[in-house]
């Protein structure tokens, strides 16, 4: 009883938002509630308090749904499958809990349902409303824990809301979501043919297409799925080192003459906005390999950038040029495709001319903006991208798929698993029944490896190419609006000029009190402070989410992305409204 | 139409076994599939051929489950949400999927299901049965994905079948089921607070209940949750080489002096069963982490290990000692804690004393054995553990968390962050409005983090300490049963002597053609091809799957692990006479 009445209390929900920011910020959202409360679906985030048993629906859901009325308050995990007569309890927990997430799924692309429901680290630590975060000696009944699942959903993000913005992978694809569902059904591994047959055949069937899309001959080449963008590019660094200087593998770094590697000086959001840092200069991930895999940061040189975030060939050879006449070894260069602040695409074909002339190894890390491979209409943008070594794609990023799903495509084969290969005499045993080949486990440095295919492939199957092309046309569309709007707009201010080669738009918005002021540093200052202000409010009343950063010498902008199928322009408009509801008086 | 029929063409499947291997061996399967077909239960698995609509339930399980009679032969993707009118076919889908997904789960527990439904990847490529592994340009209708769904599932292995013995990876919780199913219902990242508050929390939490299991006081320290137990070693390597030389983040290995790293002779099965490699010596993981972080395998020292697999300590102690002397310094040291093949655990005290003397980092590897920490009769097994600097433990092997669930934890805060970290000045805006030291994304090699925490914190809940503790003593207890019910048995062999200390048994079946015969070159190959030979027939007919491996000199054995809950004395049986039954011709 007492887990009942505290698994209803939803009372601060609908209204924390006013408690907090006063009337006017959030009478928006508290509206948009009110006319939910009235709706044809009544979800559990609406329902009013009740002393009705937890998990009951009323009776027109029941007959609908046809669940039995189970009584999970006598029941524990000790009593679902593999348990003596576990299969009834068991059949009956997972319905109840898919209830629970169907729910959330319809909330979700619903706009009068919050994004989220901010609460501070203390307090949720503190716990909310009986939604205990400790863990204990003993078992907790299934009721709880059916509980716990809603509570953990209650004070999430909703990631898919058509007004979630905030990172690269957004949206929630129901195809991608059911092929997470099977994955984790089938709990397998995708070190071996042997237990994860189908699995294995499909990702590799898979690799191949993509490697067919960068325009390698007949696909040829190699390919694995990692656990995401960093790992993938790391997975490059090292596979160009095991090309150009194989004995590092056995000898250790010391064995080579001293390597450098070259990225874009373009700062990933990843160090400022989300990490909360001010002027770093490198691509996060490539900085990270470079570090971990024993180069040294310092030997990771920046290349200067245009107005709009692309690498400059001429200072790429010239640096090239530089560290040769210093003795360094010009080893790796990554051009990205898609940077992740400004949507910057580096000129692949002018960075390839260069890589070749010198035999540097060209890797394009195209981990956002892989997927415009997909359209025919934005393709060009990657022009070049066939002469790259290696690729970083990532499926999860703008082709929607659930996170994760990250791929490292190699043009020559062999390289994966010579590089990562332990076992030097390959010494076959006759032993296993089918052809090993299709074994994986060699080319990874992971030893268990998740599968990450299955929900990719299964959009694929169900959308075809076709459909992954129209949603990235339909999200460049909405970008090319947003920045049709504000371009001009009062109040408004790009960050770079000209149309959006990705979906990134990144711009100040300047508030009345800011407007006609002269540059000066107290003016940055203030400004500096606009988008963090905005965005805080944002979370508080939930409506929306987008992220903004610093860059250079430029104070913090929002930088707007989509990837988001739920998206539409009503609901750029609406944060178009947002932004201004909230900062006219800052 | 062609869909349909295609889709129910099981009619290979229950028979298969007999066609491929003749009566005599796979009769056990096809009676128990016959008595299946008139259970209570009728799966999608055993139903016959049927021109019925092709996703339609008998009426009785219509009723039960409530679903709607949808046609989905004219839906596709693009019906579904965020489509207009989309709530409903939406939900729908999910509900058919989440049948055939149930379906499973109950067959999977069923041990008259076969373990696997083994096919050639030629056969699989080809297409089964209407079951086309190829990606198209234009979409498949929802009544094909769903068919796609079943077939995935059919083709594959079911690790949680209670007769699946080959991995440490086996078994299929409930609660950590339906934990995975709301993780990608949920959708996010583990990179900030930001977009994951709740599964960051429970992330911090989680991780500091195991360091005060570890014995860590106050459970204070740091760690994080990473890919697999590869990752996490690899983190290991990682810290301490920053711990000791932090300038080689900056300025890459060549700015140290020539590091070694320290771990047991003793094969991994990841390098011999699996990826059928014959005579490899070092623990791949920690070899991996050697090539990739730029050491050098060469710099990787083997230990001598006992008769049972164990660390010498005095030849840990004798080969740091020599490599002072030739002016390397001894860096890092790995300490098994429950080896793949033999289950050893290498004592870790003396191991602690010899690095505190020679200021060396004690990591342990209890990928496999950490579980143990959590058992009161087991855990003495790891004692020292609380004197090591840094520790592996992935809640996805013995304590049945769904795949991929593996924990570093560090016992010195700081050292991750300062060793990944990218941010040099480490200027902090005072931009975001919640405490950002719960932000993770510092600490990580990767940028992009999915959320494994959240099965693994359910789990807990659901089963409590103890829970996991009566798993552990369970499966231990099951190892004790078979080791006893084999050592003295006629036609077995053990690999080593006395009980095992993990769930491992390793042992050679003789056939009797082999009982009596005198050891000799020719007997040892003959024997070598043993265990292959009746596993590729256990596969074939799909009752039961177990691992085997060569070690050093001694030739292929079967190695049996348990970490099935579903296991029972019952399976250990049938697995015996399972492999008397295949065997007793070769």
């Amino acid at each position: 009883l007492n887990v009942r009445s505290r698994s209803y209390d939803w009372s601060g929900v609908a209204h924390g938002c006013t408690r907090k920011l006063g009337m006017k910020i959030c009478g928006f959202l508290q509206k948009n509630n009110n006319l939910d409360e009235k709706s044809r679906i009544v979800g559990p985030f609406n329902e009013q308090p009740s002393s009705k048993t937890l998990l009951a629906r009323d009776n027109e859901r029941d007959s609908r749904f046809g669940r039995t009325e189970t009584d999970f308050s006598n029941l524990y995990a000790r009593d679902l499958l593999p348990a003596k007569n576990g299969e009834e309890p068991t059949v009956q927990f997972l319905l109840e809990l898919v209830d629970i997430l169907t729910n959330y799924v319809r909330k979700t692309f619903d706009r009068s349902t919050k994004v989220l429901d901010f609460h501070h680290p203390h307090q949720l630590l503190e716990g909310m409303e009986g939604f205990n975060l400790e863990l204990s000696d003993q078992p907790e009944s299934l009721e709880q824990i059916l509980v716990d699942c809603r509570d953990t959903l209650k004070y999430g993000v909703r990631t898919g809301h058509p007004r979630f913005f905030n990172q690269l992978s957004t949206g929630l694809d129901i195809i991608g979501l059911a092929g997470e569902w099977l994955t984790s059904t089938a709990n397998t591994n995708m070190f071996t043919y042997e237990i994860a047959p189908v699995f294995v055949l499909m990702e590799q069937l898979t690799l191949k297409k993509m490697r067919e899309i960068v325009g390698w001959p007949n696909g040829d080449g190699d390919g694995i799925f990692s656990p995401g963008g960093a790992i993938s590019n790391m997975y490059s660094v090292m596979i160009a080192r095991y090309k150009h200087f194989p004995e590092v593998k056995t000898k250790g770094m010391t064995a080579a003459p001293r390597l450098v590697l070259f990225t874009s000086e373009h700062v990933c959001p990843l160090c400022v906005q989300q990490l909360h840092m001010f002027l770093s200069q490198s691509h996060y991930s490539i900085k990270k390999a470079s570090a971990a895999l024993g180069f040294g940061t310092e030997n990771l040189i920046l290349l200067n950038t245009d107005e709009r975030g692309r690498v400059i060939p001429a200072d790429l050879e010239a640096k090239v040029i530089d560290a040769k006449q210093k003795g360094y070894v010009p080893l790796f260069v990554n051009a990205t495709a898609g940077s992740t602040v400004y949507g910057a695409f580096d000129p692949i074909s002018e960075i390839a001319d260069i890589c070749e002339k010198y035999n540097i190894w060209l890797h394009v890390d195209g981990a956002w903006g892989g997927g415009l491979l997909m359209s025919r209409q934005h393709r060009h943008k990657l022009n070049g991208i066939e002469r790259a070594n290696s690729v970083t794609w990532n499926p999860h990023k703008m082709m929607g798929v659930p996170l994760q799903c990250s791929a490292i495509l190699v043009r020559e084969k062999g390289l994966l698993q010579g590089c990562n290969s332990m076992c030097a005499g390959y010494l076959f045993q006759p032993d296993k029944q089918y052809d090993v080949s299709y074994d994986t486990g060699d080319k990874a440095i992971q030893c268990g490896r998740h599968v990450d295919i299955f929900k990719f492939w299964l959009m694929w199957k169900a959308k075809g190419t076709v459909g992954f092309e129209k949603h990235i046309d339909r999200c460049l569309e909405l970008s090319e609006y947003l920045y049709t709007k504000i371009k001009n707009r009062d109040g408004y201010e790009m960050v770079f000029q000209g149309h959006p080669q990705h979906t990134n738009v990144c711009f100040w918005y300047i508030p009345p009190s800011l407007r006609g002021v002269p540059d000066s540093q107290d003016r940055r200052w203030r400004l500096h402070k606009v988008a963090p202000k905005i965005k805080a409010m944002m979370m508080e009343c939930g409506t929306t989410m987008v992220g903004y950063q610093p860059q250079g010498d430029k104070v913090n902008f929002f930088r707007m992305v989509i990837s988001n199928p739920a998206a539409t322009r009503s609901d750029i408009d609406f944060l178009i409204d947002e932004i201004e509801r909230l900062g006219q008086d800052l």
